[in-house]
């Protein structure tokens, strides 16, 4: 497997792009984004489980209830979400798209990302849809990825390349994040694209392990989102064999997928509202895979472990301390705590208590902008790893004065 | 039932006090609090569910398991917690603070708050403790809020007056918070006091229905702490015929140590760290009082919620994003928010979606420092009430350096 260029049309046959059509104030910044298989693909979903779901799900969902989609359209600025036309508007996206792109309307997939409970304005979307349709290209992922971007500061894409079964297979994607972002189920808007042959069902279950351990692992503020979308397309072009569950080649896939997924997923904890510095928590010698992730998820939720790491403060006890609350299973007497990053790793814990070390050193770790917490448990060969970022004064600033 | 002064020595009998010792670097503020009844107690207790306890918590659980004590001792800079020595020291507190007060050790109920994983100097406690013991007095409370207070920017004090079968019943309290406030069997550190005869069987069972509806109803950031703790002593100098459960007379004791509580909890929430805005959560019209509760915390958790009070953006999506992942069970269609304070009432959201409503009457609802979410429900007669504050820039600076 090898990383590629090329995002959400690395793999053969996908066509995107991604404009300014008017739903946003700002005029700068494209707004709509939309995605396309030159065939027929298999498809897969995984959506909030929120329960304030956005009318573009519930669509979603209808669409994608027989396994196969053609497109994608989705639109920044507004969530289209606690509407009452609601679902109207979603279904007269799919026919906007559907008439732009000559392909059925229930053969889309629909997407919204922004502010809950405003009315979607329907027509600069009805305008726009047909000149973007033009527009879409072989290289327009970067334009469809900065079309999905509400507080994001970087556009969001991965791609690998695999070989299964003699043949080459790409895949990538795009995805969105920022705030409101505590996934569960999956992340706030993503599109995964692949050429490689595959059921609808394989998909989806191949999907479901690699959201378990990439996107479901992601929290910048553990508010779970009423719009979180995960969708992959397969378009079958690379002409492999059919990839079949509990063979090397779904191995292979689910590798390349879940290797999207987690680059994505760090991409997104990275650029969360306001953050300056990516946190990775790696829990090992957990009793159970679920222990391990409540310690690692629960320490990269801590809003006082997130603030400490802003300022570069090695305070290890909130780390001991969120583990404690996190609901895992853990002897805390058997606990180590070490901090990590470019510029060295520094021992803060060992058995549960304090140990002496270098604040200078901790400093130098802490003041890097990518640090790994890493965690020992010593209670069995269980490992995980979550991904969050820092709280920081422009976190509260972001979100004191979003609407406006 | 009316409010007195007196905070944690309105009752007869009890004294307290508070000094300087020398565990925290700045010598302005008090860091050793005692207090004594003169004579003999019930007593009932309720700590932290964190895995990762207090040393003073195991300790103080021992010393109360007989349902009497007489004395407490507490410091705040220094919680004690994750030391190798962490048992030891707090076993040297109470026998220091039994020989200064003429009480049996095991008779003490101990607390710590501060910053984990430091070892605690007990030589400053031991010299201080005598001194301490003679400043005692019935006028003391003030001064012993004061020693526990951390981050706190307010001492909180609270104390009713009851009449308890023709006999006049006092209780109050004190208690510190701030941050690492999401407590989950009580709150930080709370001590009550009362000179009603109660067994400490029926002591322990009022004490535990009284926090279930009031400390364990705060968040300030999310974290429980490892080192909460609330005690409540009863020295029976009130006279009045022992208290049992089921009759009228523990009905309106209850009433007292529920008044106590909720508005300790209050003065926790408001003076959170970095809050400048108590947020209170009143959720009616749900299906079971779970259901209540959970709604109204899961509102008050919000992290995106809470930075929009800071902003006084009147962000209601926000508020249905989180009923939404809040795990109770609600029908969102049904759902009603409204925004209330000193200057007024906004209703934002009826039936789930958004109504129109005058944006400067919002910025002038949200502006007052005192502001309550109104959320009905129309699936059934449960109430219940959150208490939080919002998120600021000060949080984060507070907490991105509370070590050093």
């Amino acid at each position: 497997m090898k990383h590629i260029e090329g995002g959400v049309t690395a793999a053969k046959g996908f066509l995107a792009g991604g404009m300014y059509c008017g739903i946003r104030k700002n005029k700068t910044k494209p707004d709509l984004c939309m995605i396309l298989s030159e065939k027929d693909c298999t498809a897969a979903a995984a959506f909030t489980s929120n329960l304030v779901k956005g009318a573009p799900i519930l669509v979603s969902k209808k669409n994608l209830a027989n396994g196969h989609a053609r497109a994608v359209i989705a639109n920044s600025g507004n969530a289209n979400t606690c509407n009452a036309d609601g679902v109207e508007k979603a279904e007269k996206m799919c026919a906007i798209a559907g008439a732009a792109l000559g392909v059925e309307p229930s053969d889309v997939v629909v997407a919204s990302t922004g502010v809950i409970g405003q009315v979607l304005p329907i027509e600069p979307i009805e305008e726009a849809a047909p000149v973007l349709a033009k527009q879409l290209s072989r290289d327009g992922s970067s334009m469809a990825a900065k079309a999905i971007m509400t507080t994001d500061t970087v556009q969001k894409e991965a791609a690998v390349e695999l070989e299964i079964g003699g043949r080459i297979v790409r895949m990538g994607g795009i995805a969105k994040g920022s705030g409101m972002i505590h996934p569960n189920m999956c992340t706030m808007l993503c599109f995964v694209t692949t050429d490689a042959v595959i059921g609808s069902e394989t998909l989806d279950k191949a999907l479901h392990e690699a959201i378990g351990d990439t996107f479901n692992m992601v929290s910048i503020d553990g508010d779970t989102s009423t719009n979180d979308t995960i969708a992959v397309l397969a378009n079958g072009m690379a002409e492999n064999s059919e990839i079949l569950p509990g063979t090397p080649a779904y191995e292979e896939f689910l590798k390349g997928l879940k290797e999207i997924c987690k680059t994505l997923s760090k991409m997104l904890a990275k650029d969360g509202e306001g953050a300056t510095k990516l946190l990775v928590c790696k829990t090992k010698g957990a009793k159970t895979e679920k222990d391990a992730k409540k310690v690692a998820k629960g320490v990269i939720c801590s809003t006082l472990f997130k603030a400490a790491m802003f300022g570069a403060d090695a305070n290890w006890g909130r780390v001991l301390c969120a583990i404690g609350y996190s609901g895992a299973e853990v002897d805390i007497e058997k606990v180590d705590v070490s901090f990590s990053s470019r510029a060295g790793q520094v021992d803060v814990c060992r058995m549960g208590a304090g140990i002496d070390f270098s604040e200078d050193l901790a400093k130098k770790v802490l003041s890097e902008d990518e640090i790994d917490v890493l965690v020992t448990l010593r209670d069995g060969d269980c490992a995980a790893e979550a991904y969050g970022c820092d709280l920081t004064y422009d976190y509260v600033k972001i979100n004191g004065d979003y609407r406006t």
